[in-house]
């Protein structure tokens, strides 16, 4: 058995359920609320397109906190803290609408899960920074995609 | 001449260009950064889709301050003060891919421009509040779709 040792250890995404509200000419779909539990200051907001079968590999913020959405397609969310155990959303715009909140210390890798792409906003509480962030390949941690 | 004496008489949206980054798996797409000069606090960011063809009625915010980006499709927005003339921008993710700030005071519609569904990425200084929200229907202003 392996003992791990890492303050980090119990860290997972926060999952909120989101209202889908049916509108004639296009719905409304809510995202994020400044009185959300979840809502840890707004830094910035911006999109990820992914393609069906891509995977975006692995990132690590070491301040930022996440909150994903995705309004259109079908998106597999995989987190972990080390590699030891990993957990997995599958997310959709029509079947499963949630938010999830990514903490800073977790590593998240995502792949596209619908035909053409899938498009995932981020609102982050910091400005995007590069320094904040570290990255892996895909083949750092082992897991079955 | 009508002679117009109404203090927004020369309210317009603010147009910013968005950067639109090419990556592999999906590219990325900025929407709002906090030291943009167009943020004004962060209240709620919430999505609309609109059918091709499709119009979201006349709706005046009376408070808030509207950021719109269109991540996906194209959308035609008109503004109005009053009614006497109009501003329209047409906003695609692809090909004129900028943010809208629509101030308050200003009468906003808008219009789907391409097949399936567009969408509308709405970040507003404001939680959405009905009262604070103006409405009329298509008629009420006289603009040629």
């Amino acid at each position: 058995m392996t003992v791990v040792n890492d303050n980090n250890a119990g860290v997972k995404p926060t999952i909120t359920p989101l209202q889908r509200i049916d509108v004639e000419g296009g719905d409304v779909l809510h995202a994020l609320k400044s009185h959300d539990k979840t809502f840890q200051g707004f830094g910035e907001a911006y999109f990820s397109l992914i393609a069906e079968g891509a995977i975006k590999s692995w990132r690590r913020h070491q301040v930022a906190t996440l909150n994903l959405v995705v309004p259109l397609g079908k998106v597999r969310f995989v987190t972990t803290v080390n590699g030891e155990s990993f957990e997995e959303n599958i997310v959709s715009s029509q079947h499963n609408f949630v938010r999830l909140t990514i903490p800073s210390g977790l590593w998240l890798a995502f792949q596209g899960l619908e035909k053409e792409e899938s498009l995932i906003l981020n609102i982050s509480n910091r400005v995007h920074q590069s320094e904040e962030i570290d990255r892996r390949d895909l083949s750092h941690f082992d897991y079955d995609w």
